[in-house]
């Protein structure tokens, strides 16, 4: 009888069909964050027990947008473009976890499916959508990083405009908003194939970067709107109070997390 | 604290965000599948323990082309066909476990995300993939379904063709093949968030049909090729010698499966 | 020196490259057709001199989705599906020119690259976009064609949705509409490459289908909102009053039309 | 009776929904060049009399990869990305006429429909693509602009690979290549609407940057590869022997050319 091979599906002999390959993950991004505040009652319901609202400014969200490149440790994907480029666009809130403030994302949408795959495994509930930042550029229309630049974000999923943005830049900064900061807290769960109702795999992970690395953070204001859609509940986070905007470029290792509760089989 | 809602991700207080409702799922589509013999090894190959060969014909694949528009129990997605159409290209073989014979899809593509959500449930490994396939017409240049009308289906996947086919029918067909005709025996696994190389989901399911209508199946003759990719092994499983092609219009119900074993926490 | 071929660019030696062949071109498709009446100065204001408003209803528009396959005369786009599938959704009005009533599309969004070319050929506005409808089908939950069908109708393009509808069938029916019942009266018009606000090419052309077959029409009712969007005017054809809505499937030939008049280089 | 505005189709009231603004065209981007020589035969048979192929080195060829964020005079597409940015994958030749030696595109795919209006008023023979480069970034695994970094840039239409590059840089150049160095020579043609065989326009347009400004170029080596399509002629310009490799970012405003020679009505 046979072994199969692969971080993840489809397994075969070898490995090499695997959606993605094992982390390490890296990660090369630009990151443009818009953060409000909403009414702390629409975080407070996206955050299942044991989960609780993070004890100061719970109504914070950050709405984030990334225009990514990455690879395994050998880099292959990067000489393939398709297969290591994708943009996404998530929102995030802070809760609170045995007295421990976390980062958790309630929302993201991605435009391939291998980053559907390594949200599968680091619990960000992914959805596939159309993305679209500026790039900063040094030539030409595009803006410089630079006081007064102004850069556009939107979001589409099936066929509809979900969010949108503009953010002006005003000057360098020391931080790139704080409601992403912290470890994640992520669900993994899947369904039980024959009891309806009930999971079978039901975790509760911590996760964040093994490295990280950065340019300087640049702050300034956005517009940002968001819209309805028959499946979405992004509009539900309501713009109660804008806080700031930033951008940033980053690099990133993501290798692993760890468990913090398990209720799978229970 | 709060409880949230949906069958799967994002899970909200409402669970209107869930990537894909509850089953039952109602399907109505169209199948083209085009069956042959590969070298018993390559399937052999894909088949963890305990699933072992199928006695006979061991080394049969069906490659299975399907356009599809699907719904859950209100029929809601069928008003809005963003949400309900989409298609796929499977790759489907046999194999034995306790001494019954179960077909197993071994390599799958799809182009939605609610697609991949429902394989996730379903064990079917699926990626994202670019699908089309001939539609029979009643009127103008495409075929009516008669001997000689002749289908054409493709696949692709980061931007690479995969598999094409040209299908001619000859003649009305008491089966649509043997292949894909038995319960699925698929794995669903996902890795540990912690311990590398080991599994946080690790269950054998069982799944088929809980309903399946269907009108007449045509049977005929194919010219398939297979390419290779990087990252693909479809063409492994090489076309040794072609047994035939179908064409049928089936409307199906899936409503769950049973779980086979499960190694998860093992 | 080279003479090179090919019906459109690119040009080449073997004319093999050419985005489309030349016609005849050959459609197999289902049209699903709303029909309204908006005011008639939305509608004039788009037909430009010598064209005049029809002379009755001249604010009924219609607003057509279909679901193409097509192809050259020999057929080989049918063989690889991704050449021959388009989807299309558009927008007629009619217009009178020299006492004769024609048909004129307004607006159009196509999704795939061939269909533009033959756009610009026909005179057809054409722009991409994401285009569905709900097809009929014999099994499972998709709709019969049958009383109290509903089919739903969806446009989007640049990540914004335009347009959508419900259809809902009522009995078979003599006409399939009367808004796209005319020869169509387009414009060719390419802007000069040296000489701001000319025009390089600018015909007035009619044509129409060289060859026609179609199964019964269905009538029904239709629920249509159109959509607002920066950069599109659909919208402005403001829906006053209800015409009716129709499902046909059609086969047609197109091949070629005459010049009404030219201002070419005038 | 009306008038209609806007530079390009469909043409309104306001002139808003036209494709595509009127020029200027203002453009950032990233360039990825690979310049060989192929048979010249091959490149002499795409140069339609009265073109000639280039005195000097008459088979060089430049396939060139850019990365584009583009606008019209406003800048209004930059801050609706979606609008604004494209890939594109094109072949460049040489060729003289009048005794001049030009530039000459004759292959090219993008991936939005705007860019496709802007070809055919340029005279560029777009298609659609899939296109893809990698991207320098000053963190994490993507490269740096730096002696060794490698980029890969990768090209599909109709699902299926047609060229793919690995570029390795070696220094700063003083050139970016030189097949694409001059000014363009492009026929605009339009078939005749109602004489098979005869073309309603048909010119002979020379333009170029009317401004530029770029950094550093890079040069360095490539591997290149180039594939067989049923409808594709690129892998015809078979690579004979490599000349070099670029990068470079640049900024372009293009604002019209001017007519060589027209046989439009001819």
């Amino acid at each position: 009888m046979a072994t199969v091979h692969g971080f993840f599906h489809p397994r075969t002999a070898t490995g090499r069909s695997s959606l993605v390959p094992s982390p390490p993950w890296h990660y090369s991004g630009d990151l443009l964050t818009v953060e409000y505040r909403t009414d702390p009652a629409r975080v407070a319901e996206l955050l299942p027990a044991p989960l609780e609202p993070a004890e100061e400014d719970p109504g914070a969200v950050a709405l984030i947008w990334a225009d990514w490149q990455s690879c395994a440790a050998d880099g292959a994907e990067l000489l393939d473009p398709v297969r290591s480029q994708y943009k996404e666009c998530f929102a995030v809130v802070r809760c609170s976890y045995r007295g421990r403030t976390y980062s958790r994302c309630v929302y993201i949408w991605v435009d391939k499916d291998f980053a559907i795959a390594r949200g599968l495994h680091q619990g960000y509930p992914k959805k596939l959508g159309s993305i679209h930042q500026t790039r900063p550029h040094p030539y030409g229309p595009a803006p410089r990083l630079a006081p007064g630049a102004r850069f556009g974000a939107t979001l589409a999923a099936a066929d509809r405009r979900l969010a949108q943005a503009v953010v002006t830049l005003e000057e360098e900064s020391a931080t790139n908003g704080f409601v992403n900061g912290h470890p994640m807290a992520h669900h993994r769960r899947l369904p039980a194939i024959d009891r309806p109702g009930t999971l079978a795999l039901d975790e509760l992970v911590e996760s964040g970067a093994a490295a990280f690395e950065a340019g300087p953070a640049w702050r300034g204001t956005a517009e940002l709107e968001l819209f309805e859609a028959p499946t979405e509940e992004l509009a539900a986070l309501r713009i109660e109070e804008p806080i700031g905007a930033y951008y940033r470029q980053v690099g990133v290792v993501w290798n692993g997390g760890r468990l913090l509760e398990s209720a799978t089989g229970g």
